[in-house]
């Protein structure tokens, strides 16, 4: 049985909603960010990167949010969360979520995790990245809203691994001092997304999950 | 007949590469950083992020390393540079590229691109940036030495899309003041990526290429 290692209100959500979607048989695991658990021996010997996801198979260990959607997608291929055998339909789809690993998560990421950066104890400039936050991540989002997301769904009709990725981030967008105003389509995108009972299901396993 | 838009001394190398290896048919347009094309009208409307590389289709135009590579892999299947039929063989190589599409090359970023985080008027945080340079990519080359690159290719035995993408990013290794002396295997990798005719044509092309 596949187990999602995860950390509440963190991109592991994206992986955890596609489970539900594809009705995987997976258990969780909540890795305390707190304590700093994602940096523990154990845990470093599942995922050595000491990051939350990583979704333990009967392969091995695989990490990172888009290679994990795609498998989600490819192994239950019933469910149709992507066009896997049309090369240029599927690559759309991976450049979506590669926009949001590359340049969405790490604008946002900039208000926690300065220290990724600059030297850790450099105060003046992790602020000066946290001040830059709301802009940054509201600019990637407007791209998302004018150019990338179809409708309804981020690849048009279909539901596909993208949206619940694309629901994860806009989770954080108050936090982050997005302008709700610019960008209609995605809240609108994030509302029905949250009507979903597979997200209501994910999100309250999240929050209501034990720590190991 | 496609059409690949790059610049030299970009991460567009790699798809270049690709598409040498697979013997594909395919023109390319210099994108020219010096005199901001990238942010042009006519190239927004190819890659409304303004960014390159990017890749025009007879489908339409795609963008972002990783699926890029993907498409060009499952474009020529019989060139074998994916395990397309193998969820977690494909997660694994998946894995790899985003690591670096979102770790490892926005580390290297913060050195030339640090006006996308903080205000671009604020030199001090910016120079913060530069300076930690060294540290955080050394770290994620560190990562992948230890734990992701198998040998002799990234994904072991067989040669894939991830050696083009990590030899691209290797490229910047030195200006980046990474300690090579900490990374035998990445070095070696790079090396016998060097001494490749695809390689070598891919490069040569791009150092070559007249503006347009």
């Amino acid at each position: 049985m596949m187990k999602l290692y995860y950390t509440p209100h963190t991109c592991a959500l994206a992986t955890h909603i596609a489970l539900e979607e594809v009705g995987a048989t997976y258990a969780t695991t909540r890795i305390d960010f707190a304590s700093n658990q994602q940096r523990s021996p154990d845990y470093l010997k599942i995922n050595p990167k000491g990051r939350v996801p990583a979704l333990v198979t009967d392969r091995g260990v695989l990490t990172e949010t888009p290679a994990m959607l795609a498998f989600v997608a490819q192994s239950f291929p019933a469910a149709g969360l992507a066009p896997l055998d049309d090369p240029f339909a599927f690559a759309e789809l991976q450049a979506f979520n590669s926009y949001l690993c590359s340049s969405l998560h790490v604008a946002h990421a900039h208000r926690m995790r300065g220290s990724r950066w600059v030297d850790s104890g450099d105060a003046v400039a992790i602020a000066a990245m946290q001040r830059h936050v709301p802009q940054s991540v509201t600019a990637g989002f407007e791209q998302i809203e004018h150019d990338m997301l179809k409708g309804p769904w981020v690849m048009g009709e279909r539901y596909t691994i993208c949206d619940p990725y694309l629901f994860t981030l806009a989770q954080w967008m108050e936090a982050d001092g997005v302008d709700l105003a610019r960008i209609p389509r995605v809240v609108d995108h994030r509302r029905r997304m949250s009507e979903r009972a597979t997200v209501k299901k994910a999100i309250a396993q999240e929050l209501g999950g034990p720590l190991r």
